[in-house]
C-alpha cells in the first residue's frame, strides 16, 4: 500500500443549501474534535444527561426516554417501527412523499400488515381524512411526516391527528426529521408518543445520531411486547437501559458525535426556540419572494410550506442538472434535486440552522439570476 | 431554558487504556473536524472510494462490497447476520465470551434456529471441534470471534476453519472488532465470507462507523434470498448501491465519522500493517511481564492471547473497583472489569491502537504497582 497516493484531506468550502447536512457551526466542528473519554467514564454519563436534557427542550417534552440513537436519521426511523411493531400489527402511514413510502417499507420488514392513505407529493393531510382511515379498523401506530423532505410540505394540525389517532386506540409516530430545531414541534403539547429525527438537519450538527423521544404510551406498548425487538442495535428495551439510570452497556455510543450534539443543542438554546423558528421563517419567506420572481414559484401551497426546506417548480425544458452542476463549480453552492414524481420538476433548497442566514439567501438567487439568465 | 447551566464541554485527559475507545490521534480529530461537503457531492464520493481501497488493505481483501457501516461496532455485527439469515435458517456460533453470546442472540432475532459450539470464557476453539459441529447437520453461516473482548483471547486457525465451513457448505462470518489493525486479520487468504469490525479499537478512530467486508459466496447468498433483509438501515441489498458504483441514496452517510475514518486508515498506511502489528505485540509483551510481576498474571495462555486486549487475573478479596476509580481518579487512566462470568475476576487492558505505546505501559505499571502496594 502506497500510502502517499492519500493526500491531506482537501475539500471545497461548500455552502449547504441542500436537504441535508446544513452548514455546521464551528464551535459545534472544535467540540467534536475534543480529545475523547470512554463510553462509561463518569464524566461521559454526565454529558449524555446534558444532551437529553437539550433535547427534551426542543423536542419540548419531559419525556425520560429521549436520547441520540447511535446512527442518522433513518435508524430512529427503523427504532420507531421495529419497536412498537410485532408480526401481523396492523399500522396506518400517512404517505404524501418518500418518507412516508419509506415508513411503510419499513413497517413491513418487522412483519406489519401495512395500510395506507396516500394524497400526492407535496399535499398534506386533513385530520379528517386521517381519522376516517383510522376508524376503518383497530391500527397499532399511525406514521404520519411532519415535515416530508422530497417535497416541502409541512403537515399542520398534529395535535388534532394525535388526538383521533387516541380516540381510535393507535400511537403516533412523527417524523420530524425535517422540521426539528426549525419549526415548531410540540411533543408533549400535540401529544405524539414517538417522534424521531436527524441531528444533520436543523439542528447543524455532523450527521451520525438521530433523536428520539418517547412518551408513556408507546412505553407501554413496548413493555408489554409478546416477542423480543426484531432488531439488537435499535432495541429500546436495551437501550433504555444504557441512557436510562442504570447506564448497562449496550453498545459504544459514538462519543465524538456526542460531543458534536451537544454543543449544536447548546447553541439552539443560547439562541431559544422562538428566535430561531422566527429566523427560519424570515429567511424561508426571503428565498420564496426571490423564486417567485425569477419565475420559479414554490410547488406546496403557501400555508403548507415548510421554512427548512423549499421546493421551487422548474419551467419546463430546463436543464436543473447542469444549473446544479455550475451552482456547484462556480459558487460552491449545493442544492438538490428532486425525486421520484418530482424529479426534474422541483430543486430541494435547503435553509436549515447555520444554513439559514440572509447572506446565503441572497447569493442563491443572485447565482441563479446569473444563471437562469 | 436557561443555556448558561450547560458550560464549554471541559472532559478530563484521559488515558484510555481500557476495551475501547482507545485514544484517538490529533490528526485524526483535525480531518473530523473539517467543515462539511455533502454526502453525495463528488469529493464525497471520491473520499469514499479512498476509505474503501484503505479498508480493503487493512482486511487485506479484494472485496468489492468493503465500506464502514453507519454505526458503532454492533452495527455491522447486526448487518453480518440480519443480511444473510432467513427465517428458519440453521447457524453455527462459537461462544466462548460475550460477543459469540451477543451473535447468538442476534441470530436469533432475525429468526433463525441458533445452534452453538460452546468453550469457557478465556479459552478457544480447534478447527477439528468446530467443524465436528459444522458435520451434525447443515447451516447457512458459522459465526466465530477472532479477537473476544470480553476474555482476551485470540482465536487462532482461521483458514482452517474457514475451509471447513466451506466443506459443510456454510459461510464464515468471522468479529474482527479487536483485531483489525492491531492483529493480522487475512480476510482473503483464510476464506473468511464476511468480517466486521470497529473503528473505536486498534484503528484509532472515534467510535460511529463499522467497517464492514462481504465477499464473493456470502454476497451470491444475500442475492438469492427469498425475503427481504428484516432491516432496513442495514440492508445491504440498499447499502451496496450507496457505497457501489450507482451511489444510489439510501441514508446520510456520517461525513465528519468518514473524514476521520480516512485519516485513521491513512496513518495506518503509513504505519504499515507489519509494523503495527509489531508494536502492538512488544507494548502487549511489555504489560503481560510487568502484569505477572505484580502478581496479576493474564487470564489467556500464552499462545492465545490478543495483544490488543490483556485480561489480568485478581487476587481473591482484591477491591478491584476501588482501584479502578483511583486510577481514573489520581491517573486519568481508565480500564475496565470483567464482566459475566468474569466480573470481579480479571481486568480488561487495552493496548490498541494509538494507545498501544510504551509511555502509557510504563505508567499503567506504575500506577499499580503504587495502588497495589
Amino acid at each position: 500500500m502506497d500510502s502517499k497516493k492519500f493526500t491531506d484531506l482537501n475539500t471545497s468550502p461548500r455552502i449547504l443549501l441542500g436537504p441535508g447536512p446544513s452548514m455546521v457551526p464551528s464551535r459545534v466542528l472544535r467540540a467534536m474534535a475534543t480529545p475523547l473519554i470512554g463510553h462509561l467514564d463518569p464524566e461521559f454519563i454526565t454529558i449524555m444527561k446534558e444532551v437529553q436534557e437539550l433535547l427534551r427542550y426542543v423536542f419540548q417534552t419531559g419525556n425520560d426516554v429521549t436520547f441520540p440513537v447511535s446512527g442518522t436519521g433513518s435508524a430512529a426511523m427503523e427504532a420507531s417501527m421495529a419497536n412498537f411493531i410485532e408480526p401481523g400489527d396492523a399500522v396506518l402511514i400517512a404517505v404524501n412523499g418518500y418518507f412516508g413510502e419509506r415508513l411503510c417499507d419499513m413497517a413491513g420488514r418487522y412483519g406489519a400488515e401495512v395500510h395506507r392513505i396516500d394524497r400526492p407529493w407535496g399535499e398534506v393531510f386533513t385530520p379528517a381524512e386521517i381519522e376516517e382511515a383510522l376508524a376503518q379498523r383497530r391500527y397499532k401506530l399511525l406514521g404520519v411526516v411532519h415535515a416530508e423532505t422530497s417535497t416541502g410540505a409541512l403537515q399542520p394540525e398534529i395535535g388534532a391527528i394525535a388526538e383521533a389517532a387516541h380516540k381510535h386506540g393507535a400511537l403516533l409516530v412523527l417524523d420530524t426529521v425535517t422540521s426539528l430545531g426549525g419549526v415548531p414541534v410540540q411533543i408533549d403539547a400535540w401529544g405524539v408518543d414517538v417522534a424521531y429525527s436527524g441531528t444533520q438537519k436543523a439542528l447543524s450538527c455532523p450527521p451520525g445520531l438521530s433523536p428520539l423521544t418517547v412518551g408513556p404510551r408507546a412505553q407501554e406498548v413496548l413493555h408489554q411486547r409478546k416477542t423480543k425487538v426484531a432488531n439488537w442495535y435499535l432495541d429500546l428495551t436495551l437501550v433504555e437501559k444504557y441512557w436510562g439510570d442504570e447506564r448497562t452497556y449496550h453498545h459504544t455510543a459514538p462519543i465524538s458525535m456526542n460531543y458534536a450534539l451537544r454543543e449544536a443543542l447548546r447553541i439552539i438554546a443560547e439562541e431559544g426556540l422562538e428566535n430561531r423558528f422566527a429566523r427560519h421563517r424570515a429567511h424561508a419567506e426571503m428565498l420564496w419572494a426571490g423564486l417567485e420572481a425569477l419565475g420559479l414559484p414554490p410547488l406546496v401551497e403557501s400555508a403548507y410550506r415548510l421554512p427548512t426546506l423549499t421546493t421551487p417548480q422548474l419551467p419546463a425544458g430546463l436543464d436543473e442538472v447542469a444549473i446544479r452542476q455550475k451552482l456547484l463549480a462556480e459558487y460552491n453552492i449545493e442544492i438538490a434535486g428532486g425525486f421520484g414524481p418530482l424529479k426534474g420538476k422541483v430543486w430541494r433548497i435547503g435553509l436549515m440552522g447555520f444554513s439559514s442566514r440572509r447572506e446565503n439567501v441572497v447569493l442563491l438567487l443572485s447565482a441563479l439570476r446569473e444563471l437562469l439568465g
